[in-house]
């Protein structure tokens, strides 16, 4: 990039409002490396997620929003773990350099940054197509991180807040016939809207989880999609895993309960991704702790199953019958290919 | 990306090719996040860059090289701190799925990664435009990095190997008019693409240059624009620093001077970039054991002038003449707009 550019990318990028006192940063932006000190008895816990414009956002979304989204879906991945953040780097294709463009996404990123306390710590600007790669770096105690791989038989399974959301926003966000974002209540509106770019990231939710949860996982593809992720990655042999979950106790928005017709609900709900709740198994003996836990974060925290012997994810309904979830049907609401 | 992708891409990034047996991995890919274990003593050093199609390197190159070339750049950052590599994440943005293209771009990232003992520890991998993101990390023991702010008057600048063939090797491997890769000679052809696609990152030098070497950079913009960096940094309020380079010292390849014609050589060598050899500053009474030291790596480490009260980099020519470095005049060799 020309000179100018390249200075006023570095006037955005290298301010107080993206630096927070955290222990174990030695060195941040401006060198070769960043330099971080990670304390005895703590592991680095480390995760990476690009957005591609048409791809994973609409063409022309707002700046600020991006900068939430990128940064967020990272730091869910972190809560996913139990790991607290430390801070991120940041790699940002841009076709060109408009002054408006980067005050908004710094905007946006320092927001974001000061509400977790993540500072930046170094990355790379390039010209090219709009890409956002973020990588978050955060500390758990060594040992202590919440992995995928610890769920068993009789484990509750539990989400934090609300599903689906994101997956029902997704239509009026790119504008697709018939869904109309400014035919809304605003309430609804502000809902979707921040569903999609402003996804939860529940660092506290997953530091809270220590030592409580048997497996963790953020909802990116979808519940459906995640809890398998789990089950598989705990399957011990031949000794496969499966979910029961309770179809009248997912829980879901006023907005979209308002939104979306029954039939769609459950299949959206578990299906639709972008949700960056975390799910999580709990072991029987230490359900009401973990409840208390996240009680106490002030955090909506629902049982939605258990896990089961067998493979696959089954749906009891409300009289007891238990069926193989089906996600089809409610496909023409999300991009089909979002990856 | 439709499942049959992600399982091919799974494939060719979870092989035991990419997996070293380093100290300080906990948990590489395949969970929310990887996990690393930092040493008492050490810091962790971290770099992250992005290669853009039709930016960094020319539409249609060969899948092997890109996976070099961009492990490479960010391994020589680690080099230029001092930091012993042991681990990479990678952010894949790729238009479609070929498997040839992934079969080869695992070929050259497992050759990278195996000679250099860096392991896969996660990353993403998306629909996009061909977008490639790696962050390395690296470890060097605490307050043993190579800073860029270290440098003082009188300090010799050095550089390790030659400078100029990644400059020289754009327009061929650009197919610009004039430049025709196939009428070089073998030799030439062969130390021209490995100078653009298989950079040196010179890690070993750097680690053997903790402890002697005041200030260091790895040279991506060339050693003119990297070395004011250098003196920028380690300028201390009024206090500023500049350079005197010896024309006649600046190293160059047998390729490069058979092809680039006398007038051109110097500002091509000096302003040319994308070099990734190692640019230092060492104080009078460490020079003679840092050349040691580098001898000892069987690596050429030149002396191509020193730091001098100033500004800005001059040139000595063999009658003594100092003068300012000119850069024009050699630039219808590069890219103009290459960041």
């Amino acid at each position: 990039m020309a000179l100018a550019e390249f200075e006023l990318i570095r006037q955005y990028f290298n301010t107080a409002s993206l630096t927070f006192p955290r222990p174990g940063i030695v060195l941040g932006p401006g060198d070769d490396c960043a330099l971080l000190a990670v304390p005895a008895g703590s592991h680095l816990a480390m995760s990476m997620d690009t957005l591609n414009e048409g791809v994973h956002f609409p063409a022309g979304a707002d700046a600020a929003d991006l900068a939430q989204r990128c940064l967020r879906v990272n730091l869910s991945d972190l809560a996913a773990m139990g790991a607290e953040p430390v801070g991120f780097t940041l790699a940002l294709s841009l076709p060109n350099v408009s002054e408006d463009w980067l005050q908004g996404f710094n905007r946006g990123l320092s927001q974001c940054a000061s509400q977790y306390q993540c500072s930046l710590l170094g990355g790379d600007t390039t010209r090219g197509p709009l890409t956002i790669t973020i990588q978050v770096h955060g500390l758990v105690p060594a040992g202590q991180a919440l992995r995928r791989n610890g769920a068993r038989v009789g484990d509750g399974i539990y989400v934090t807040g609300v599903l689906g959301d994101a997956a029902l926003a997704l239509p009026y966000l790119t504008h697709r016939p018939g869904f109309d974002l400014s035919a809304l209540n605003p309430a609804d509106r502000e809902t979707l809207q921040a569903a999609f770019y402003r996804p939860p990231a529940r660092t506290a939710a997953g530091a809270a989880l220590r030592g409580l949860a048997s497996a963790a996982i953020d909802v990116s593809d979808g519940v459906a999609s995640d809890l398998l992720h789990i089950l598989d990655a705990s399957a011990n042999g031949d000794a496969m895993l499966g979910a029961v979950l309770d179809g009248g106790n997912v829980p879901v928005s006023q907005a979209f309960a308002r939104l979306v017709a029954s039939p769609d609900r459950l299949a959206m709900a578990l299906g639709g991704g972008d949700d960056y709740e975390l799910c999580v198994t709990v072991p029987p003996a230490r359900e009401a702790q973990a409840r208390a836990a996240l009680q106490a974060l002030g955090l909506q925290f629902t049982r939605i199953g258990e896990v089961v012997a067998g493979s696959g994810i089954m749906v009891r309904d409300g009289s007891g019958v238990v069926q193989p979830l089906r996600l089809n049907g409610y496909r023409h609401f999300g991009m089909d290919d979002n990856e």
